[in-house]
């Protein structure tokens, strides 16, 4: 069945519901963020059926979060590396870590955490305004349509 | 076909992909966090196919995102309320809004933006380290097992 894109629906959640509501596609780029480039190491550290790693990765190249390199010729090899947008794409998955750290392990520690490379603390991502630093509350906002520029 | 299961992976955001990789649910969310309660004005807002929406409203409320209070006895309605979980999955939401209104507006001013009820200024989610309000530098950090409480 063919899916209903949201990928020029006026909301940017609708569009990159678009993105990552790709099965899978979360997990590539957590992958690309863990340092891994080739198919092949894709490939072996999810599991994932190579028809669908293939798609993934070639939707993340067209819409300009991989840069696909070739590393080799003979024969044509290549890899992955995240791009600017790519990497602007952490805060997302850091959200998700938050999210699914706090809620989805009911009755268990959860097994992972994140570090500070240099000092080994835990960062837990947090997200706020960036205006005040604060929490949001989404009680008190609302969405409304931007004023057009002058 | 069936999908791969992320729902029990150790990584909390392969567990939050298990959830919101479903097509439509964090749109079925976001209009939970507009303020709609009721099918009907699920179906409307969005345009989703029945079915789709009573797959997707029985998923979160079984995993514990939205709770089902029937409103009317004859003929029974329900309406679907977020939970303390639901609400704190607003932080994704807002990490998805701010990605794709810096990236997925290419060549268009972002139609639509956030902004406090109270003073109207807008507003730009943002994610940072809990402990130090800095922004998350990806390359400074790392995933690693839990110590174990002694």
């Amino acid at each position: 069945m063919r899916r209903t894109r949201f990928d020029e629906w006026p909301c940017p959640i609708a569009r990159t519901t678009d993105l990552i509501g790709d099965w899978w596609t979360p997990l590539v780029l957590r992958e690309a963020f863990t340092g891994r480039r080739r198919f092949e190491e894709f490939q072996e550290a999810l599991g994932i059926p190579r028809a669908v790693l293939a798609a993934r990765l070639d939707r993340l190249v067209t819409e300009g979060l991989l840069e696909r390199r070739q590393y080799e010729d003979h024969p044509p090899r290549s890899e992955y590396r995240l791009t600017p947008k790519g990497l602007a794409f952490w805060d997302v998955l850091a959200a998700m870590w938050r999210w699914g750290d706090d809620w989805l392990f009911p009755e268990e520690q959860p097994p992972l955490q994140l570090v500070d490379r240099a000092t080994g603390a835990e960062i837990r991502p947090c997200v706020v305004d960036e205006a005040t630093g604060e929490p949001l509350d989404v009680r008190a906002l609302r969405v409304c349509a931007r004023p057009r520029p002058d």
